[in-house]
């Protein structure tokens, strides 16, 4: 009983899910993307960033996307961005499969996070990510490369957008090199909130 | 009492608003894009499509759409694929304004659309388009880039996109080139209905 295979990123209205390098992670529009979650209680406890924080709906959607993932599968580029900018209890708290071309030994983290290495393609990761999920959903957790050879493989079931009343004017555009002749959408689920829109859609063959 | 200065169009998910050529305009894409409109009556009958049609919420969001605009600003290009496409009554029953190089008596159709010719610039275009619509609001009618360059002079106070549930992979941006260090957005309404999401946004400055 293999679960659903998503993924969940916050977008701006022009499409652009990360700036060009990772060294502009914190600059100003890469914050006001990603301001309507850094200021929910469960995406502060869960990265330890302190106490206390928002609790509403928003609160409750980080809260459904963590509870709802049983593996994630993640980039090489994601893994060593935040392989310094985690707290010691990553905040996965499942196992996580890297794709990559390096060897390394599993990387068990104190909270329940362990880090397999899996160096023989995204078939194979997402195969050992179902299994360790169970009745539990798989998070394509990122880069926007990962995330695009899920989708073009026809990998992805279903993905949710927060989109951001922000224009990049460059960076990652998380669409850029879509197979747009073979990924059909439906709408799911459009629900706003008071500072972004969460759209969720299905991915059909067409 | 000059009105709101706006634009309203539809957005594939990864930010595309028209297919590069013209020649495409009737493409499978193309169709998903517009799709939630053409069934909508108010927009049937304006656009001489036949009688009947859906008359939910969608349907009253034409209406109110076509109802505010009291003016009309387009670019050359758009008049140009238009100008065979449109029913002898053109869809838009009041004065629009068309950014040209070319000298041109004014063209007026049956039903209360005249089109006028401005050859000095959008500055220009714009004022007139204001003062012809009174207390009604001026739509910026595209093309892509006649709206981007009304976004980056500062002259668009909001915006209204109808976000379809599909993937172009390419064709024409609608923020290609945008002036992302100096337009700020405020989300202002944000409306899903059966088939697409209907996203309204303030323009401000940085």
């Amino acid at each position: 009983m293999a679960g659903t295979v998503f993924f969940s990123v916050s977008m701006s209205l022009d499409g652009f899910i990360a700036p060009e390098s990772p060294q502009e992670l914190m600059g100003q529009q890469w914050m006001e993307l990603q301001r309507w979650v850094f200021g929910q209680r469960f995406f502060r406890e869960n990265l330890s960033l302190g106490v206390g924080g928002e609790e509403g709906r928003d609160n409750e959607i980080v809260r459904e996307t963590f509870e709802r993932t049983g593996a994630s599968v993640m980039g090489k580029r994601m893994f060593d961005a935040g392989e310094h900018a985690w707290p010691e209890a990553a905040p996965f708290h499942t196992p996580v499969f890297v794709v990559t071309h390096e060897k390394r030994d599993p990387w068990e983290r104190p909270g329940g996070t362990t880090f397999h290495f899996v160096d023989d393609g995204i078939g194979p990761a997402l195969a050992r990510a179902r299994e360790a999920a169970g009745d539990r959903d798989v998070r394509i957790a990122g880069g926007g490369a990962t995330i695009l050879q899920h989708m073009n493989a026809g990998l992805v079931d279903e993905f949710t957008i927060a989109l951001s009343p922000v224009l990049f004017g460059s960076g990652i555009r998380l669409f850029e090199g879509v197979d747009a002749g073979r990924v059909a959408l439906e709408q799911v689920r459009s629900e706003p909130s008071a500072k972004v829109t969460h759209l969720t859609y299905a991915v059909r063959e067409r």
